[in-house]
């Protein structure tokens, strides 16, 4: 497999891109990296050739998408940036998984227009498998698609559900819609509509609406809701998971001063196991290839640990499944 | 000031209403409280008429309004539960304010029928005084109306920019507006449209988008957010705080279990501080009189300190100063 990872993408490229390029050489096996970006600042910091010449080479792009850039406008503006190029790229089947920590806004037009929808998808969905006190739960929409339709996030529920079974081996997924009350009467109209679809619909093991509260106790497999919202709480998490440290920090300084120093090791070893650094990038679920989109303020570890389960998750031809699993949805609808 | 409380609204109804009532009898002054609710239950839990009887008068309601029933129908087949009661209470004027701890949506529509709204104003919004470590931030809407549109969002803006002032006492509000991205470029329409909106506004001291990563550090001394989402915020957060101290209370029994009694009294200083109940209800804002929505959990302490603070609030008079700020602002978005 041949991955294109954008080099000048995220708040920290392009030198722990380039770095986290060089910590997945030795569990690259037989795949290739493309490297998309400045070409004599990638090189600099590729350093000794003999090192990655057989398992990378590099793509100049001499324009950047900025991540305070207008997706749409950028696009058409910065043809010689690494997004535009590495999604014509995969479009014409030089590499096989587009990988960025850049703008996502961009990098989610670019795959779609350029790569095209597979067959029955109405839109992309971005995916994140959101680690809990019960283990991982897949949440699907987390902002690809901000003005999604009912009919989107059913998609999603029917796309996330082969995600969890095929990548992550949960046999019978269950799926919950975000909603603010439990009941099916609760929530906005799109998700009293998502609801009534999901409900109909056998495909899907729904359990109904889910309540925020519950996220950390897993109440599903799988959780649907729409771009915005799900990328409120991914952001909202992170924010009042570091508040909360800082928190009891503080609190402890105050009551037990003496055991600060016993208090900094919990919190390193709660990070280092429910860090979205361990789960590697979001797979922007629906677009004919794969693409992979990683958190804006990446480090070379999450570069790494995405490259290699992208690398994972494609081989597992999650596309074909998802393409199989709409048309007989749709058939079921139908009747 | 009277003060109409529903006896039968939450999870702990009515024992803990009641219990909240007696509690504050020591701090009402003047005032006074009407217990609404299954009358004799309530005389019950009341106990020796000498203690409250001059304080506190009951007003029997037949029907419950549940925590689940579908709010406007509910409304309209249970015409003699205590929501319904308090609401014509409040319209006719024998009291003042109304507070609730039962279903939300319900004790909206009550208001917004009964009571009508203040001169100018479109929609209510529910606002609450949220804990962060740098102080209280006042967010509205956190869930009266699930499909607002821009005007709606800009009339919270003012309102609560007059709640900060003319509560909290903040001389010259900030205010933010949620969006997954702090550029005037990301986020849904209906973000998009608002933040023109208060961006032309000099009347709001508007500072732009703001991530909800940085909630917990109080990027503003007002965040609007439409209230499906603000609704989320509030949920996300009471789940995730309380997952969160459990992970640190497992990884602590992991490591040290010999400092694990040490760490339970730090966490309760911090419930203790930031806790909802110490706040009290939240205003709906933009109703013609004063209706203070509880959280549904709500124990004695929290409706004792609703309570309290309703009163303070209303002393305040802000409904004048929201239709006087309202009926200036038209005139300067005219210009």
């Amino acid at each position: 497999m041949r991955i294109a990872v954008d080099a000048m993408g995220g708040d920290k490229a392009p030198d722990e891109i380039v770095a986290g390029v060089l910590a997945s050489l030795e569990q690259l096996d037989d795949n290739h990296i493309v490297l998309i970006g400045d070409e004599p600042r990638i090189l600099e910091l590729l350093g000794d050739p003999s090192v990655w010449k057989e398992k990378v080479s590099v793509v100049h792009a001499s324009e950047v998408i900025e991540m305070d850039d207008s997706p749409v406008e950028a696009l058409k503006k910065k043809r010689k940036s690494s997004i535009s190029i590495m999604s014509k790229m995969a479009k014409e089947g030089s590499v096989d998984i587009v990988l960025s920590a850049g703008n996502t806004g961009a990098c989610v037009a670019a795959c779609q227009m350029r790569m095209r929808l597979l067959p029955g998808v109405q839109k992309p969905g971005i995916l994140v498998v959101f680690p809990t006190i019960a283990g991982p739960i897949v949440i699907c929409d987390v902002g690809a698609n901000v003005a999604p339709k009912h009919i989107h996030l059913h998609q999603y529920a029917l796309m996330a559900s082969v995600y969890a079974r095929e990548v992550l081996g949960v046999t019978h997924p269950t799926v919950g819609l975000l909603s603010i009350g439990q009941e099916d009467s609760k929530g906005n109209e799109l998700v009293k509509k998502t609801n009534r679809l999901m409900r109909e619909d056998d495909r899907i093991d729904f359990i109904g609406n889910v309540e925020p509260r519950s996220i950390l106790q897993r109440p599903s497999d799988v959780l649907i809701c729409e771009g915005f919202v799900g990328n409120i709480i991914l952001k909202l998490t992170e924010g009042l998971a570091e508040g909360i440290f800082r928190f009891i920090g503080k609190e402890f300084a105050r009551q037990k001063p003496e055991l600060l120093p016993h208090f900094k090791p919990v919190v390193e070893s709660i990070y280092a196991k429910h860090d979205y650094n361990e789960y590697g990038g979001a797979p922007l679920l629906g677009v004919n290839g794969t693409c992979v989109i990683c958190h804006g303020s990446s480090d070379a570890r999450a570069i790494k640990n995405a490259i290699l389960i992208a690398l994972r998750q494609a081989k597992t031809d999650i596309n074909s499944k998802i393409v199989e699993q709409l048309a007989k949805t749709s058939d079921a609808l139908k009747d």
